[in-house]
């Protein structure tokens, strides 16, 4: 999850407490944190659940995570850093307003599949989770990437691509599209990713209502 | 919860264990395990924790509920039905499957608001629980809910008013929206829920594309 939101040349220090050095048992004990968010929910998941489930001691436990705020973050925060680094690279990049709105969904879409146990387990912990440190630096961050799309939108409508409509509501009916597709697409069935995403694009542009005859 | 699905001359006896008679420590227990289902979810719940929350001891739970999947059933399973009723019932009497598909949007998005904190536990309980028979009970409703509406989008298309679709993702699409509702919608802010599902079909039905200029 990690390799993807910082360089190949980053050498960070052990001091650098939120970007820990990625080796096998932190990638093991991340796994399984996940699988148990996805599963429990945050609060419903203790550090001795993780430790149990990863057989090793709590002390050990305690060496990669001094706590479960750490794996939240780990979990979490860096997947959403990541998310959002990942679509603005492609919004960037993309020619027009209504072609930043497609990039918006279909890299959005591909990150989540990509690593659907940590999306599941982030977003159930999201959701979820009481009144923290953690959640209210994840609701910022969820606030920076739905703005994101909002100024798509905005400028899709400025541009004349898109109707008038409420910008913020028009987020929303995107983004729920999105938010519910790890709960019914199964990345080994039919329809890639991408198709989906296309499906849906075509519905939400174009409508599902026939056009009137003439 | 229950008294809108069942007519008031109902007196179900004891052994009617899946339809308990409602009195106000049952109430109070249902909105317990609804609150802690909510933030926790149904495997992060324990009865002890209900018990407590309640200020009762576990034996006084057991007389009300002698187990975790009576709840369920009581907070999940009812609440689907009352559901699937009240969206049947609407829709059977809507005169075409355009008014149809509106009308199941509206009946069960104004069901979820008027029963937030059951509808948001059901919700969790019902994507992180276990395999187990609730659930299995509570999958084929939400089957049952869900072909409700892709034989309203089917209808639609085969009568013309629909443009044609994959009738599984257009009922996705159209749930995706309907789902997330609870998460964002505040019932005491500006917007009426039936304001959400106007706006939201209007989108679906009419498209997000402003008209190719003549």
């Amino acid at each position: 999850m990690m390799a993807t939101s910082r360089p190949a040349e980053d050498t960070a220090t052990e001091t650098d407490s939120f970007r820990p050095r990625v080796d096998n048992r932190q990638e093991q004990i991340i796994g399984i944190a996940c699988r148990l968010f996805a599963r429990r929910g945050y609060e419903g998941t203790s550090l001795r659940d993780i430790a149990e489930e990863a057989k090793i001691t709590k002390a050990a436990l305690y060496y990669h995570f001094p706590n479960k705020e750490a794996l939240y973050h780990r979990i979490v925060l860096d997947s959403l850093q990541a998310l959002i680094y990942h679509v603005r690279a492609a919004v960037d990049l993309a020619p027009t307003p209504l072609e930043k709105v497609r990039q918006f969904m279909l890299v959005s879409a591909e990150f989540m599949d990509a690593d659907r146990d940590s999306w599941m387990a982030g977003s159930n912990a999201f959701w979820m989770g009481a009144e923290s440190e953690p959640r209210t630096l994840a609701v910022a961050l969820r606030n920076e990437y739905e703005a994101m799309l909002r100024t798509c939108i905005s400028d899709a409508i400025n541009s004349g691509e898109f109707r008038k409509s409420n910008v913020a509501m028009t987020g929303r009916f995107l983004l729920s599209a999105l938010n519910q597709i790890s709960r019914w697409h199964n990345p080994k069935g039919a329809m890639t990713i991408r198709e989906v995403i296309e499906q849906y694009l075509d519905m939400a542009l174009h409508g599902l209502q026939a056009p009137a005859k003439a």
